[in-house]
C-alpha cells in the first residue's frame, strides 16, 4: 500500500487536501502514565487541594495539541474549534490515564492534534513527578475514536490490555 | 513526599537551579510505536529507498527536543550540546523501537528532552502512516539512562516486557 | 455565575465554538506606558528621525497578537485578517497611549489579540528605554470596543481616568 | 540621552553583550488587574475547589516569561534559572495583584522576562473571565525590584497609589 | 506608488483582508544553492543511500513554509492545505535548485510562504554541508508562479540567467 | 568527505559539540534583493519619513537570526550576545544590500543564524513590496566572514560579482 505522505518519488510531502470539504471532524486519544505509589498518593493529594498536577498537565496538553502543526512535519494547521483533556485515576494499577478530545470545522481530520494533547500532558505529569520517581512509563497512547470526515466514524476498542479497550469522552 | 514543582502553598513554580553546577549531563529515552504488517512493510521499504518516514520522524524526533521547555510548562530552557535519534526495527513485534539521546552541559538534566524527543519522533511516524492504519499504538516510553547532576548515572531496566529492559545508544 | 472556560467537574477546558457561526469580529484594545520626561523626549525624537522606538513596537505589537493563541491557554487559534497598531503621544502626561485593532472572520472573538497585541507593544517601548528609566509603568489595559458575534457591539468608555474613557481608532 | 538600542545611524540593534560578565540578576515584576464583584468571586471561589483560574494564569505566566525573546524584538535569548509567579487576592479594590520574580546567571538582566511574565498571567486572568465582564482592567504593569548586573539593587516603590509601593516576593 | 503595508500615516499595518473572497490560490517558489564540487557530490550521494541532506531539507522547507505567518511581520496566517518541496540536481553548475508549491483555499496568496520553505530548505542543504565548504552561496529566489486571486495567473519566466527562466513543479 | 551532521549509518544527527570550548565566535552574512525601479524608489522614500520598509525588516531580520534553531533542523540553540542588520541602497543596481552580523559565547559558530537573519529581512521586504512588483528576487546570500572556533578567521570576497567581493559591517 502506497504511504500517502510521499510522492511518486518517494519525496515526503505536505498532502493537498484543497478540495476537501469542509467538515466537522472529532477525534479522541488516550494514553496512561504508570508511577511509583509515592508518585500517586502525591499527585491525588495534589488535586484536593495543593500541588496540582494534572492542573498543569490539563493546561500543557491543550496548549500542546494548538501547536500540532509546529511539531509534527506534515501536519496541516487547522484552527481546532475545541480541545479538552481529562484524566482518571486508576489507583489499583497505580496508572493515571489521560483523554484528549479535539474538534475543528475543517478539510482534514484531528487525530495527530489528540493524540498530541496526550503525549504533552503525559510528559508533563512526568515533568512534574521525575524527582520522585524516575522510572515512570507512558504508554497505550492511542486513537480511541474519530468522527467526521470520510473514513466517518472509527472506535479502537481493547480487551484484556490488548487493543481495543472501549473508550468515551 | 514533597513534590518539586510546587511552592509551600501548593502553587507551580519553575524550580529554582541557580545555584546548581554547570556539569555535563546526558539523557537516552526510549519508546516503541505497534503497527500493522501492512505499515510495518511500508516502513521497511521506505528506509531502503523511497518514502523514508524515518528520515521524517528522525528529524521531527530532534527538532521536537529543543523544543521542550515550550512545551513542558515547568522546564527549563536547555541549550542541548547534542541530540540524536534512533530507531530499531521489530519484525517479530510489528514494532519500531525509538531512541533520542540527548546531552547538555547545564544546571539541570535533559531527561525532558529525551522523552519529548522520542515522543515527538514516534508521532510523526503515526502521522505518516494513519492512512493505512489507525489503530496504532504508541508506548513504553521511559527514560533508560541518565548520567551527569546530583543523582548521578540512573539505568531502567526491563526484564519480560516488565519495567527494566536494558536499553544502549 | 459560571465560568466558561472550565468544565462541571471545574477542569479548564478550550470552549467548544465549532457550532458558533463565521462572522466578521473586530476589537480595539487600549493601552499607556508612563515614561519619564527624558524617555518621553527619546522617543519623541526617534519618530522624527532616528531610534523610532514606536515603529519597532508596531512591528512587535502585530507579531504578537498574531501569536495570542499560543501564550493564552484557552485562547482559539484565530486567522486575524486585520491587524493595527497606533500610538498617540500625551505630552502632558509624559504617556504614551497604544491602540491595536484586530479582525477576523471567525467563530469566536478577537478580544485577547488587541490586549495582546498592545501589552507586547507595550513591553517593547518598555524593554528599548529601560536603560534610560526603570520605573516605567505600563497600564490601563483594556478593552475599548468590539462588534459581531452574539455579543454585539460594546464600547467601554472612561471618564475622568475612571474606567470609561472613550476610545476609538 | 541616546537610546541604547540603536545604533549611530538611528537603526534598531541587539545590544552587543558579549563582554559582559555572567552574574547572578533577578527581577520582580508585579501588575494588577481590577475585575467586577461577579468576577472576583468568581476567581475565589476557583482558587478553593474549582475553576481554578490562578492555577492556569500561573502555567501560562511561567510558559510566557519563557518565550520573552520571541516576543520583544531586541530581548536577548536568555535561559532562565527560576520563574515563579504569585497572586494576591484583594477584596476591598474588587483586585488581583500578580507577582513574577526570575532569576538567570547571565550577561543581561531579566527585567522583561518578569514583565512579561506578570503581562501574559493578567490576560490570560482576562481570557477565562471576560465572557462575565468586558470591562476588566490591566494596570499597574511595573518592575519593583531588580538585582544584579551593573545596576545593582533597584527597588520602585509607590506611595498612595502614585509609583513606588514597597514589594517583595 | 503606494506601498500597501503602511497607513496613511506611514506605520506599518498588517493589510485587511476580511472583505476579499475566500478562493484556491497557488504558488511555486525557486532558489537555488551553488556549491563546490566536493559538496555536490556528498549531496548526491546522500540521495543514493546514506546522509540524505535533501530528505532533512525537504522536511525543514515544510515546516519553514507552515511558519511564514511568525517571521514574516505583516503576513497573515494561513491554514496551507499543501505544500511540497523538490530540489533538482544541476551537475554542470554545481547547483542545486529547489522549488516550493503551497496552496491554499483563502484570502490572501501564498506567495511568501512558498519563498520562505524555499529559503529555509535551502539553509538547511547550508547548514549541513558548511563543515566542508564555506563559501557557498544561495540565490534567484524568486516567485515563479502563482495562480488565484484577484492578480489572477502569473509567471516569471528567465532566459540566459535573467530573470524569467521558466519554472513548473 | 564526511557530512558532519549524520552518524555512521547515514542517520541525520545534531553534532556533538558538548566537549568544545566556549569562545566568542562572529559572523556576518550578506544578501540581496533585486527590486524594480518603482520598487526602489518607494523603499528610499520610505526611509526618509513614511513607510519604513527596512525598518521593519529590520526588526524582522534579528527576530528571524534569534530562531535559527527552531528552523533550521541540525542547529543548535545558541543564546546570541549581539545582532545587527544593515541595508546598503545599490541605485545603480536596484537592489538592496543587507548585512547581518551575530556574535554569542559559545560552543559552535553563529553562521546560520547570520544567513538566517539575513533571508527573513530580505523576504519581509519582498512581502511589504510585492503588491507593486512581482518579479523581485533574493539572492547573494553567503557568509562573508566569520571569526573564532576552530577554523578562525574566514572571509569570502567576491571579484565582478563572482564569489569573492569582499564585505564588512
Amino acid at each position: 500500500m502506497q504511504l500517502t505522505h510521499f510522492d511518486e518519488n518517494g519525496k515526503a510531502i505536505m498532502v493537498d487536501v484543497t478540495e476537501k470539504n469542509d467538515t466537522v471532524r472529532e477525534a479522541t486519544a488516550k494514553g496512561r502514565i504508570l508511577v511509583s505509589k509515592e508518585v500517586y498518593d502525591a499527585i491525588e493529594a495534589g488535586t484536593v487541594g495543593k500541588g496540582d498536577v494534572l492542573g498543569v498537565a490539563t493546561t500543557a496538553g491543550i496548549m500542546g495539541a494548538k501547536r500540532t502543526s509546529e511539531l509534527i512535519p506534515m501536519c496541516h494547521i487547522l484552527p481546532i474549534t475545541k480541545c479538552r483533556v481529562n484524566f482518571e485515576m486508576k489507583p489499583e494499577e497505580c496508572a493515571i490515564d489521560c483523554y484528549c478530545t479535539v474538534k475543528v470545522t475543517g478539510k482534514t481530520g484531528v487525530e495527530m492534534e489528540a493524540l498530541t494533547g496526550v503525549s504533552v500532558a503525559l510528559l508533563t505529569v512526568y515533568d512534574m513527578c521525575k524527582a520522585i520517581d524516575k522510572s515512570m512509563e507512558i504508554g497505550e497512547i492511542y486513537l480511541c475514536r474519530k468522527g467526521g470526515g470520510k473514513s466517518g466514524e472509527i472506535r479502537n476498542e481493547k480487551i484484556d490490555g490488548q487493543k481495543a479497550r472501549p473508550c468515551q469522552n
